[in-house]
Parts: C-alpha cells; sequence; structure tokens
C-alpha cells in the first residue's frame, strides 16, 4: 500500500494520469519552492547521513522564511497566543496584565469563549475592528471594519480576489498585470485560474521603478488575446526591494482608473522600509488623497504576519482590505470564502498582535519596542551589507535594498558558462545557482522564477540569515563567484 | 472610502459587477452559513440591543462547532499548542513531562526551532510520521509517511484533491459522485470548479444506507453529459449520521474500481460512533484486507481535529492520505500545494495530539482519557435523545444517530404550509427553518441546503448543545412544531 508499490501498478489501471488531470497543475510553477530548494532539501539529508561536502550546513536563503533564519519571536505576540490557547496562563503571574487584557478581548469576540470555535468568515469581529482602527490610523482616512477580511497570510486572500476575477469577457481571457520580475505566488495562481499573466517590466536602471509607459506598452499589447481586468503591484517590491514613490503611486492610481482596472496592492512588506529617503505609502491613503474619482476606485490591499518585524510564516495569518466594490459583488467574495469556513485563529491572534501592539505605559511596551528596534535595525544592516559586498563582486550590478527582503543582483554569466547550462538544458541563472548550491550549500532561486529582461540573468536571496551568518555566507558566495569566473571566463 | 458611500458609486463606474466576475461564485451555495445563518447572526445582534424576543438566545444547532457550544478543549492538546507557542512554558512545573517531551519533538521538526517558520508545503515531516503510525496501528495495514498531507482542516485537501481531478475529458465536464443529502463543500466546490455533481440518493427508509444498484443508476444517467472522474462517501455520514458497513465498503470499492473512479472517503468522524453494532471502517483497511487489485486503487482519505472528540474547528488541523497515486501526478498535487506555502503551525500541532496523544504510564494519561471518555459519552447520549426526542414528534421521521454529529429528520408538512412557503418565494424546509428561527431562537439548516428527495422535507441539526441546553432545546422545538402543525394543518 506503500508509495513505492504504486510505482509498479500499471499506470493505465489509475483514475489519474498526467494526460487527465487539471492542465493547470502541470503548467504552474512555484520557483520559491523549486526544484532548486528540492535539491536543498536533499543535500541537507545527504549531510545527516555523513556524506562529505565542502559545507556542513544549507544556508537556505531561498525564501523570506525569518525565523527559519535564526530571527527570534516577539514576546508580546507568543504570549497573546499562548493565552488564548491555555486559559489557565490568566492565572500566571508571569503573563503580563496588558496581554492578558487583550487576549480576554479576543476570546470575548470568539463563540464560548474558545478559539477552538469557528469564526465568522471574515474574522473574528473585534479583531477585524482593530485592523480597521489600525489602517485608519496609518492612512488619516476612514476605514470601516467590514472591508476587512482576515486570512491565513496574504495569499489565500490574493487568491480569493484573483477568482473573483478569472471570468472570460467577450470571449477573451482575463489578463492581470504583474510586474516582471515578481512574486511567483501570482505567476502560479495566474496559471491555475487559466487567466492571463501580462508583465510590465520594472525599470532596473532605475532602482526598478515602474513606469506608466511600460505600464500602457503592456496593457496595450496584451489586449488582442487580452481582456486586462487586474494590476497588481508589489510595494515594497519582491524579489526587487524598491519602494515606490507617492508620484509613483499618483500614477499608477491614475492608470488603473483610467483603464478600469482592480487595483491589487500587496503591501506586505510595508514596515520593512531600510532606505533613508523611502517612505511607505500606502495605496488606500494617496488613492483617498488625491479624492474623486480616485477615492471611489476598488482597490484591495494585503498585509501579512509574515514579514515585517513579526516573521510568523508558519501561524498563516493575515488580511486583505477591499473597498469601494460593488456590495452585490462583495456579498459573492464574502460567499466564495464561507466554503472554506474560517482562516485559522492563530492567525487571527497574530493579526491582533500586529494591529493592536501593547502602547506607552503598558507593562509591555518597553520589551516590545525594543524586540521590534532589534529586528528592523538587524535588517537594516544586513540591506546594506548585501547591497555593498554584491556590488563589489566583478560583473554584478544591484540596486539598493531600499525595503522588503530581499536582494535581486544582476549577473553577468560568461559565454562559456551559458554553453555549459545549456548542455544541461538549463536556463544560464538557474546553472549558476545550482553550483553555487553544490559547491558552498547556499541555496537562493535564480531570476528565471521571477521573471527577467531577456538576455539578462539575476538571482534573489533574502537578506534574512543573522549578520554574522550572512558575513560568512557572503565570503563564501564571494569565493565562489570568483572560482565561476575563472572557470567560465 | 468605506462601504456604504460605495453603493453610491455608479455601478458603471466598477471594474467588478456582477456581470463581468466568475459565474462559479454567483453558481456556488454553502448552506451551513447561508441565509438562515445570516439571519440568527442578525438576531444576536438584535438581542444584544435590547430588541425583545419570544426568547433570550440563538441556540446555533446549524453548524458542527463543539465549542462554540459550551464543549471544553482537551487540556493535552491545549497545553502542547501553548508550549509550541511560548517556550519559556517550558520551565513551568505546571506542564506536565509529557507534553514538554511532545512539543520538543515538534519544535526539534521546525526550522530554526520555531512554530513561526514555515514548514514543507506537505507539513511537519515528524508529524506526518507520527500520522502514518496512527493509520497504520488504526489499520493494521502499511502506511507510508510520503503519503500523508497536512491540511488546515479537510477542507483544503478536499478541495486540492478535486482541483486535480478539474479537466474535462473527451469533451466532456469531470464528474463528481456525492450522495444526496451531502455536505454543501462538495456542492459549493464542485460548482466552483465548473465540474458536475452527479448525485446518488442514500436509502432513508434502510437508515441512509448506501446500495450500489442506486451508484448505477446515477454513474449510467450521467454520461450522457459527463465524465464520471470520482466517488465521494462520507462516513459516517454528514448530515445523515449513517455508519456504512464493513461489507458496504467492499461493494463501493469494488464499484469504484469497475468505473475507474476516484475514491476520496471523507472519515472526519471516524472518532464520532454511538450505536452499540456500529463500528467504523477505514476505506483504506479494507480495501487492503481485500487484496489485489483493490489494495493497488488509489484512494484519498480525509481526517479533521475539527470534529472527533478535539472539536478543535478555528484551530484548522487536519490531514489527508493519498495512496497509490501516479508518482507523476502526486508530484503535480504536491507542486499545486506548494503555491499555498502549507497550513498553519496551530492546525499541525492541534494533528500531533490527534494522533500522538499521551500513553498509559504518562502522566497526562488519566486526565487525557477522562475528558475523551466525557466528551464521547455526553455526544452519545444526546445522539440518544434527539433521535427519542423527534420520533416522538406528530410527522417526524427520524433515522437512529449511528455516527456524526446531526440528525436529519424527515418532516411532513401540511399543504398550507406548503402554500405559505410559496407565497414568500420560499422551500417548504426553508419556511419552516425560518419559522423555527424567528419563534425560539433555534437555527437549523433546511435540508434543501444538502439535497434530498423531490418532495421530501428535511432539516440538519447538531447534537453538539450541552444537554441540558439540549433539552430546552428540544422543550421549546416541540412546542413550536406543535403550533406550527396546529397553524398549518
Amino acid at each position: 500500500m506503500s508509495s513505492s508499490k504504486s510505482n509498479n501498478a500499471a499506470a493505465s489501471e489509475k483514475c489519474l494520469s498526467l494526460d487527465n488531470i487539471n492542465p493547470q497543475f502541470i503548467e504552474l510553477e512555484y520557483a520559491v519552492r523549486g526544484p532548486l530548494v528540492i535539491r536543498a532539501g536533499q543535500i541537507e539529508k545527504e549531510l545527516q547521513q555523513g556524506v562529505k561536502k565542502p559545507f556542513d550546513q544549507v544556508i537556505r536563503a531561498n525564501i523570506g522564511d525569518c525565523h527559519a533564519m535564526g530571527q527570534k519571536p516577539i514576546t508580546f505576540l507568543r504570549q497573546l497566543l499562548a493565552l488564548t490557547m491555555d486559559t489557565t496562563l490568566f492565572d500566571s503571574p508571569d503573563y503580563p496584565e496588558d496581554v492578558k487584557k487583550r487576549a480576554r478581548i479576543i476570546l470575548d469576540g470568539c463563540q464560548g469563549q474558545s478559539v477552538g470555535s469557528y469564526t465568522d468568515s471574515a474574522g473574528i469581529e473585534v479583531i477585524r475592528r482593530q485592523v480597521a482602527d489600525f489602517i485608519a490610523k496609518r492612512d488619516g482616512a476612514p476605514c470601516n471594519y467590514e472591508d476587512i477580511y482576515l486570512t491565513g497570510g496574504a495569499s489565500p486572500g490574493i487568491k480569493s480576489i484573483l477568482s473573483l476575477v478569472r471570468a472570460k469577457v467577450n470571449g477573451k481571457r482575463p489578463g492581470v498585470m504583474v510586474p516582471i520580475p515578481q512574486y511567483p505566488l501570482y505567476s502560479a495562481t495566474i496559471s491555475e485560474y487559466a487567466m492571463n499573466r501580462v508583465g510590465y517590466y520594472l525599470n532596473e536602471d532605475k532602482n526598478w521603478s515602474l513606469e506608466i509607459p511600460e505600464l500602457e506598452r503592456a496593457f496595450n499589447e496584451s489586449r488582442k488575446t487580452t481582456e486586462p481586468r487586474a494590476l497588481v503591484v508589489i510595494n515594497p517590491g519582491n524579489p526587487t526591494g524598491q519602494v515606490l514613490t507617492r508620484e509613483n503611486i499618483v500614477d499608477v492610481i491614475k492608470f488603473a482608473h483610467k483603464h478600469k482596472l482592480l487595483l491589487l496592492a500587496d503591501e506586505v512588506y510595508q514596515a520593512n522600509i531600510y532606505a533613508p529617503n523611502s517612505k511607505f505609502y500606502s495605496f488606500k491613503s494617496v488613492a483617498y488623497e488625491m479624492g474623486s474619482p480616485y477615492r471611489e476606485m476598488e482597490l484591495c490591499s494585503f498585509m501579512s504576519t509574515s514579514k515585517g518585524y513579526l516573521g510568523e510564516c508558519g501561524i498563516r495569518g493575515g488580511y486583505m482590505e477591499v473597498i469601494n466594490m460593488c456590495p452585490q459583488v462583495k456579498a459573492m467574495l464574502t460567499k466564495s470564502i464561507t466554503a472554506s469556513l474560517c482562516s485559522t485563529t492563530a492567525g487571527q491572534v497574530a493579526v491582533s498582535a500586529l494591529v493592536y501592539p501593547p502602547e506607552k505605559g503598558e507593562p509591555s511596551y518597553e520589551q516590545y519596542i525594543a524586540e521590534k528596534a532589534a529586528v528592523l535595525d538587524a535588517l537594516k544592516e544586513r540591506a546594506e551589507l548585501v547591497y555593498k559586498t554584491f556590488n563589489s563582486f566583478e560583473g554584478f550590478k544591484v540596486n539598493v535594498v531600499q525595503g522588503a527582503m530581499y536582494a535581486f543582483p544582476q549577473i553577468i554569466i560568461p559565454p562559456k558558462a551559458i554553453a555549459a547550462a545549456k548542455a544541461k538544458n538549463m536556463a544560464p541563472d538557474t546553472f549558476y545557482a545550482f553550483e553555487l548550491l553544490e559547491s558552498t550549500g547556499i541555496c537562493i532561486v535564480s531570476g528565471s522564477g521571477f521573471g527577467q529582461r531577456e538576455g539578462t540573468y539575476h538571482f534573489r536571496t533574502t537578506i534574512l540569515p543573522q549578520t554574522d551568518q550572512l558575513k560568512i555566507m557572503l565570503d563564501k558566495f564571494q569565493t565562489f563567484h570568483a572560482e565561476f569566473m575563472k572557470k567560465y571566463k
């Protein structure tokens, strides 16, 4: 009955074969967890089994997985989670009163005062209200809690909105405009839902800026085969690390309005801003300040507890704000979410911790502020370190990491290496990434997983390894790169 | 920027309207959270605002939401969750050593020893191995951990398998055979994925038995328009509460094999067996004992931490076992799951608590066994109480609640009531359920949400209210029903 036995059964006996399953499953790609990462997992097992390698550990710089790279959880958040899970801890003197107060508010908002009950499909009302207060304060603009949906990380929210717009229009497939390079959740979901991806290039030479003529070009060229319905903007950028200026956001909003595109603002890295001249502006606040008709535009914004300074990827917390949607359409969105019952209460509690942290004068405040600052300061330091170090490598071109958690350097791969990649039937950047992995244990994701201009090669690395680890990683990387260049130049 | 303002914006200005969104979103229905439940929520708010009603609370008998109805969580599970969330509790003398041991095993299986890290898309390996051990012991048949996927409740697993088979075959829509009555997750997902539902009737006169001639009828009749690909069996039954005999399962397996249907065994209520002569047999164990070729059949089985004696609906834990699947197809399934990153670690920890509970001699054992027995004994008592009480009502026909958490009585609705329902443009059973809700506060789900034979009327109620509450509910129900019959006879 084991998998291995099943391999022997005649394929013709099977109900399912590659010929008769959902073709979108075959088409879709998700590079952040693709072949490089699978190989990294195998190497880890080989190391455990004592196989000799030129390194003693795999450094997973492929995914924005903060705690996996040694980031410590924020105490306040973990205490809030533990209190809602085990209510006997309300009697413990080790738990501060402000955390107990917040846990009590959440439990009072749960049916039967238990996080073991289903919540409303959009989430626990009191937490949705906390989110609305947080957004209103952030933006200086009103926010209605009924526009907030709590989601298990940002991904399910993004998927539910893309699923909502996936109807054919005038017999044409719906199109979703996404940046190149982009985060592969978008390409994977667009494939899964049989939509068309309409890529617009970010301008690498101007620090991955988002330029309106390029949006127009992409929009117009797509229209022969596609009905563009939605525009995805990732700010701060993933994998590119740029932070949009307010002026840029104004122009993007005007563009979306002109072409009646639903705006999806992926703003999960809004707390991760490092460059001194960069500032986060939410699409909502900018649209609000622009006044009519932009203020009345439909807009979906996504946020997560996996990034920022919490980095709680495994808990799966997040929310989306959906504004100005036609009420009948919004009812359909809500209905589609109810069939999945509700997102995990642990994730909802984490969202509460994100949007309603300890306030000045409360017992948890000092520790909370110190822990938060430590995480953000370290990230800032590493953003600079990664930028400076890579820029010193031969044939590397890197933009400043203004925000988010990644660098996306361009590498000039010599023709001999391109030929060697071709011989292995690999994209040159993937070839480079595999060579790096096998000789140093460093796992990055090649640029082809995110998209890049034809003939250019990149990779994405996170800035998440702890600073001492990161220095070791960059040293190893430097040695590898010098040898790679020597070998293939 | 609030929702209310958006109502005023001209609809033509909107990107999204009912005319251009995903039509499957409009089609889908999910009765367990449908209009009756929405009205119940409004009534709760009205009661809070002081509106006078003939009752002072809403009794939510519409959904299998154990903790919401006062069921207490299992201490062992909640301690395990709290320990993995706040590791300072390892120093607490209030936490038993066996729970600490289990928490340590889980944390050692997490990247960075934190539940805040992403897990493998299929879940934390050590917990998948615990699940495999649990299944092997339950079935007396081998189980490979690589066949186990941890999922956020059973629903995402079911949806991912249905999504896998949703390809058209020979130009015909794929069909999924589901019972009538059925759990609306299936009908909702089949709608969402643009598949065809092939309903087979359970035989109400023989305690909702699953009969092969009826499966054959449904299969054959569907084939003009549909290519049947999968067969869903819910055992113990939801909403019907029956438990399949071993002989019945043998016949179903043979039927699925004969017609090359992928078997989906929804076994989330496997611990909820009440009738003295009923016993749970897993589809896997039966197929294994039948030997070749049934032992090599593809089979997907689903389990959840939301039901059984844990009742942790909000945490979102579950798993699926996928056996004998063609390795290339399984790779596509895994790939499709990776794009959603991973299920919540809280849910994965809950699965660990389900499959690896305290063992005899360990410090938590006695309390765990006592708490588990208390929940299951109370459910058994209520299953009998509901059956006996409803059977005494005029015009009610109820089958024994052998298992699961529901009764699905048939009610004879008098012609005058049917006419009154018609005047309100309502199904007669929905009319009955709304009358019950408005006059007693009891929220049930009408049979039309699950499917029923034309011209028959039913409703589903849970057996979850605490026994004293349940008695009050049944008394109120009896009074209401007598008055309803008097009014409309």
